[in-house]
């Protein structure tokens, strides 16, 4: 949880307590925390965030794909971490505790929402004699796509052309609760959104 | 419509009506409609279901990546429509009415719905500084797992860690009643598939 990473970033923190630590930059890679997570403690301080999602089981092999978002108590501290982040990656850009923020929201509606929407089409599919496989070359298209148009100009379906009855008949074929709602609710975000 | 394209195509096929037209083999290329489509007139009928989504923007290059569900009126035809399906690809799955139809509402899930977060996360950037092309890396690498990990397996983030402080955070940095629905709505399905 957030206020406990605050803490324990904040107490690990104060064991550097040694004099000359006050000169040295101290940064955290956090999405969500604010530079002011170091406390008083530390007058050079910023935040360098990879956008990316990690895991344990897969190494990054090219960083210079991920981008970098950077931010510094102090202007020289600024330089510093640009400076840094740069001989990772060239994409490094320099955002505000309130960009970052609404980054790390964005990050969640493409990595672990759009995983939950391959979720449910795997889901739809156990019913039936078809792998999920097939889904691929339809996943890596959807993805390609807003790598040329806006998402907005890239929506097609049922919803986009405001197509009621196949709509219905998709609903009829959703086996519980939550899916209708998320198929209705979807739906109509993507008719307002005209 | 669907009842509309139905009738469309049912009145289409009468003009048809001459003689040695019974002989012809029928095909219909849609997700949702059944055989029987085409009524009595047509003995030999079937479909090839191309399960990709095709725009007049641009043209298809490699149909071989492409799955096609086949589906025929007597064991005849769908010897001859597997045939000619794989003269096109070599991804040819034969697939009822039954599974077509469950196969069509994974494709909503999969790519308008899909589509639909990246849009989502378009709008949180918005009200920042930072382009969406920042977001294509995450996209892709989203994309990219589930070649190798179910979506089950790939999944990630807060609901995923139940982590209770960060999705409040996202939900007080959402701006409308329904992304906050959706948001509320994702992370329950998430947490509800451990």
């Amino acid at each position: 949880a957030l206020p406990n990473v605050i803490k324990t970033i904040a107490e690990e923190s104060k064991k550097l307590t040694n004099t000359y630590l006050r000169t040295a930059l101290h940064l955290h890679t956090s999405g969500t925390m604010p530079i002011s997570v170091f406390g008083d403690a530390f007058p050079h301080a910023g935040v360098m965030y990879f956008f990316q999602t990690f895991s344990k089981a897969k190494l990054i092999d090219d960083f210079s794909q991920i981008p970098v978002f950077v931010e510094g108590r102090q202007i020289d501290d600024l330089r510093a971490i640009f400076t840094l982040a740069q001989t990772l990656t060239p994409r490094v850009y320099e955002a505000s505790q309130h960009d970052r923020e609404r980054l790390h929201v964005a990050g969640v509606f493409a990595n672990n929402f759009t995983n939950q929407m391959y979720a449910l089409a795997a889901d739809m599919l156990k019913d039936t004699h078809i792998p999920f496989q097939v889904l691929l070359p339809l996943i890596d298209q959807t993805a390609e796509k807003v790598h040329h148009l806006s998402p907005h100009d890239a929506q097609t379906g049922p919803a986009k052309r405001r197509d009621e009855q196949v709509m219905n008949h998709h609903l009829s074929l959703l086996t519980t609760p939550e899916q209708k709602q998320l198929y209705t609710l979807l739906s109509k975000m993507i008719m307002m959104s005209e």
